[in-house]
């Protein structure tokens, strides 16, 4: 539901990305891509949303209806069987918004990681990508003295701020050189980060819901359920940019020019009047626990075994409902907008 | 096996295409497909072919390396899953016989039915099929009288022959038209289909292996183990033409010149000297049934549901062994290679 929201909310800026790509010279067929997709109802929400914009701009404009090859980018480990299932389902959707034109999206779905080249060059209209560019290719190297931490804290010294933030440079600046590689001469790009507003890398606003997990497993730690090295020696490897640090490694890697760079805020526990109003309400911290162990679940597993789980998300469940009822709770997220320079 | 075999077989007429499109204006970026390419060891092993090939013409045409795009398809149901996790091996392979070039060489997958649209037009340079085509988009309509077979039989009566054929003929012709839209001129592809010599549909060379299929299930009929109604009302999907059959569809669609025609034989224990040569050579039976039940297994459980399948594979290895070491047993390919007219 949050990553509808932000679709939702970054539309007018794809809109606007799409417009200026009629602008330049248009072709009669189309190649875009979205990458780190997931595999679940959104992923193809957020093609839907791409292609319609694309309809709607190009009637506007008076064009004809390209042809239009969607590309769904994700891990190899990704569950694409699922997404390729639903393709039915996603046609007919697309036909009762397109009509005629819907048979002419063809879908298909490319694994691998998107910090290297997934495309052969000067293939790509448009590249989108919703809530994964925060995930790092790795664990930085050198956070040993994080201890107590599982993200970048308030209490983590200068080196991991450090550590996390030339991970971030090296993967975006990768992840920019590709794309420039892949995208034709005008192709857009529209890209949202999980992020923040403040230029502390540290801040509440990014870091708040990690250190929350961190005192659920603190608390396993002293009641001696987690063995403390095995808690040292765990870190999510994601970083929330803030504008600045997007804009930053943008204008270093030097192939695109930025058209628009935006903040917008969704509340943690997004369900709420969307999915399930009346438990929202009641349990929030519900929702945030079980959103979060999504993400979470799989870097947990792999670090700790599974043996720890429920545990875990129960414990946390508890700790973000009290949180929710007392402060402000909002995820940020960072969106740019940039076209490919001649 | 006999997959690898017919693509080892069907080598040196891809090398005769490739080396066709090179002669024409060829592009620094390739876009290839293999279509029903399945999944399993042999799904990556005809690209890995393919590629290699491209490689080893351009080499000896002195031209630089392309980036190649492979699409694979297969219908939405197919397990893409494990073909993606297998990508990292394919890599290594590649890089094992191209060296530094492997990297510009990127796989998708493409779910949907050949006998429709899957690409935008003019975007692809080669296709790939093999062991696919053979493959009816439906079983045709008006089969009631072929009872007590469950394919093409000489025992058919005409109707029957002719509802196969004019389905073969409606199917082929919609790939055809389909691939001239997405092929860019000049472009080739290849097809192998399992297929006949004979201008007999119902002869023994393609037919006999369904038939003794038949043989197995007839004898569950008169044992009980099957209703009558079930057996009559079976039919598999599939049509295995002739040369010139396929000819006659490519000449009335129009848009392709035929480069080669060409038959082949695979022994039907083909395993034979390669995978499990002691099994094999006392048991081609077993080989054979574990061959067809793969192909199979599908069609008879959502007909008769899974309660009977041990038991007519159990019948049908033997049934297979017998015949086997009594006469030749042989799958027949038919292979085209063709250009997109200008």
């Amino acid at each position: 539901m949050v990553q509808k929201k932000v679709i939702s909310l970054t539309k007018p800026i794809i809109e606007d990305a799409i417009t200026n790509l009629y602008c330049n010279n248009f072709p009669a067929s189309l190649c875009i891509a979205d990458l780190g997709c997931s595999s679940g109802p959104n992923t193809l929400f957020a093609v839907l949303e791409v292609v319609t914009t694309m309809d709607k701009v190009r009637k506007k404009m008076g064009r004809q209806l390209p042809e239009i090859q969607v590309f769904l980018n994700d891990l190899p480990g990704n569950d694409f069987n699922t997404i390729f299932k639903s393709l039915p389902k996603f046609q007919k959707d697309l036909q009762k918004t397109m009509g005629a034109g819907a048979e002419s999206c063809f879908v298909t779905g490319v694994p691998g990681s998107f910090y290297g080249r997934l495309f052969p060059s000067k293939s790509l209209h448009f590249v989108h990508s919703s809530y994964s560019l925060q995930w790092l290719s790795q664990v930085p190297q050198g956070l040993e003295s994080n201890k107590g931490n599982i993200y970048m804290a308030s209490s983590s010294p200068p080196s991991v701020l450090k550590a996390y933030y030339e991970q971030f440079q090296r993967d975006f600046s990768m992840f920019l050189r590709c794309r420039s590689e892949e995208l034709l001469e005008g192709g857009g790009t529209v890209l949202t980060f999980l992020g923040r507003r403040s230029e502390d890398p540290s801040s509440k606003e990014c870091c708040y819901i990690w250190e929350l997990l961190a005192v659920a497993l603190n608390d396993m730690v002293s009641e001696g359920l987690i063995a403390e090295e095995k808690m040292d020696s765990f870190n999510i490897p994601q970083y929330t940019p803030s504008p600045a640090e997007v804009k930053c490694e943008v204008e270093k890697e030097g192939s695109f020019i930025i058209n628009r760079l935006e903040v917008s805020e969704v509340n943690w526990n997004a369900y709420h009047g969307e999915f399930c109003p009346s438990d929202a309400h009641k349990d929030g911290g519900y929702n945030v626990a079980k959103l979060m162990r999504a993400v979470a679940e799989p870097l947990l597993v792999s670090h700790f075994g599974d043996g720890i789980i429920e545990e875990v998300f129960s414990r946390y469940k508890n700790i973000v409902a009290d949180r929710m009822t007392r402060e402000k709770t909002e995820f940020v997220n960072v969106t740019v907008s940039m076209t490919k320079r001649g």
